[in-house]
């Protein structure tokens, strides 16, 4: 066991992964004052849209107009998800610094998701990080269905870090870890990630957890505890499922920022601020929000 | 850090410690029934209700008629909370064969609570274990607060361990250091669960959180690692304010059992099973509960 961490690094990914998820349309204008809120309370890195097909999510049609209405906001990184060439001529003329692309660690997943097989899902990859490199964007990489697969159950830990370390040669400079169904718990994560950390340095990793079956902190604690200091989360942990009222999405932020600093871990995330990016949010797509501490709100 | 345990036993405090925050009142067939379920599913420690005023608790105010209709479960423990010597005379009349006792580590939230001190509360206790005991009753014992007090804050880890001591003293076999506002996190379980149990048998501790903030299941992971194998929840997460609908209580069994199994630790409980004892109370609560892995149902 590593020392826990001082400091944690949040990457913020509700307005994506978050609202991509969400059957409510949010105009433009509410999501680019929901990001603007999250800056304002802290968060360093948010990743704000995909250039996604607009057919495939249209929640997220309107990419271009968020990042072209981004808030000026000094020392943060705003990103954007790129699943393909045609996403990342979209995201370079939108004026993005920082794109993320995805693969997975499960065949059958990148099979259904994206009707590849990882090799090829690779290969379509490694020219479009070289061109966003080459046109001076940083790019960060998600390894989804790194522990459970909901097709295969699941997954060895040699694929996770074969994928992992495949990412980063190309140039990725940070591999997103992710619990896509949010089924592992932490013996996965000490399994797992403490095996690719043998591998590669722990700056390199980030852990991306959803709250599906809630073991999305205790996963935290776990990777904490192996010397992770950089972890995903969504506001008010939007992203539930659609057919489930009040079911978890992705791990809230709030929840992960309540227990970092119950634990004396520095965020620099300032809780109420977090909470109006929340409650905005939840006013637009008319629900509560699953997160426990964003619930508590009577 | 321990080795973590094979096995936890889980003591389900759903029909009392949830149900006495619930305002709807459930018939007293009903409570049986849902008892009757938690059995059929594995759980072999039930706490069915609470012989505390009935005017202070009108949903427990059932508490002899539950615990006389309880079902023939053998290998199951029942077992009724009693806040007074009024209370256990009407528990022994009951039937049960085994209390519990509870006081606090927070002095204001003693004298809130009960209006005494934790001396005076003790004090009180003392004779009703003696007795309890005396007629062959097993007796356990909560600590309250004893991680976070609402009215003082931080609680000082020498004193849960100072009313943990006198309660094993007083004969108490099984003390559950209790997290009663879920403000705790993991670094404050390793802090005094692992003070305290420097100083008294792991077998004689069982931990109780409440999710409200999220961090119960992160907070039994840090337990575990210290090895203890006794963990309290309540199905489907009843409990939570009843001024915030959906707002987190206990710790969900549900959450707990599927962490654990997933971490290959046996609890003898049947996911299935639990579940139909959820619903049924959910139904007779006319809401949904917290619980995550209850809240996956479409």
């Amino acid at each position: 066991m590593a020392a826990l961490p001082d400091r944690v690094s949040i990457v913020e990914v509700g307005p994506r992964d978050g609202l991509q998820n969400e059957s409510t349309t949010v105009p433009t204008a509410v999501k680019v004052e929901f990001i603007a809120k999250l800056a304002a309370a802290g968060l360093r890195q948010i990743e704000v849209t995909s250039f996604v097909s607009p057919k495939a999510v249209p929640q997220l049609a309107d990419a271009m107009d968020v990042v072209r209405q981004l808030p000026a906001a000094p020392g943060v990184t705003f990103s954007a998800l790129v699943p393909n060439a045609k996403g990342l001529d979209r995201a370079a003329e939108s004026g993005i610094r920082r794109i993320a692309v995805f693969t997975a660690a499960s065949e059958s997943f990148t099979r259904k998701n994206i009707n590849m097989s990882i090799d090829e899902s690779l290969a379509v990859f490694a020219p479009l990080v070289s061109a966003a490199i080459a046109e001076g964007l940083t790019v960060r990489g998600y390894v989804s269905t790194s522990f459970v697969c909901p097709y295969e159950g699941d997954i060895a830990k040699e694929k996770v870090l074969d994928v992992t370390r495949r990412l980063l040669d190309m140039g990725v400079d940070e591999v997103a870890v992710s619990d896509t169904i949010g089924a592992a718990a932490p013996t996965d994560v000490f399994d797992t990630v403490g095996f690719i950390m043998k591998h590669i340095p722990h700056e390199r990793m980030a852990l991306h957890f959803h709250d599906t079956f809630g073991t999305a902190l205790a996963n935290v604690l776990a990777g904490l505890q192996l010397g992770i200091a950089t972890f995903d989360a969504a506001a008010g942990g939007l992203g539930g499922c659609p057919f489930a009222p009040g079911a978890a999405g992705n791990l809230a932020t709030e929840d992960l920022v309540y227990m970092l600093h119950r634990m004396g871990i520095a965020t620099g995330v300032d809780l109420p601020g977090l909470s109006e990016a929340s409650q905005l949010i939840s006013a637009a797509l008319k629900k509560p929000l699953p997160g426990r501490v964003a619930g508590q709100r009577p």
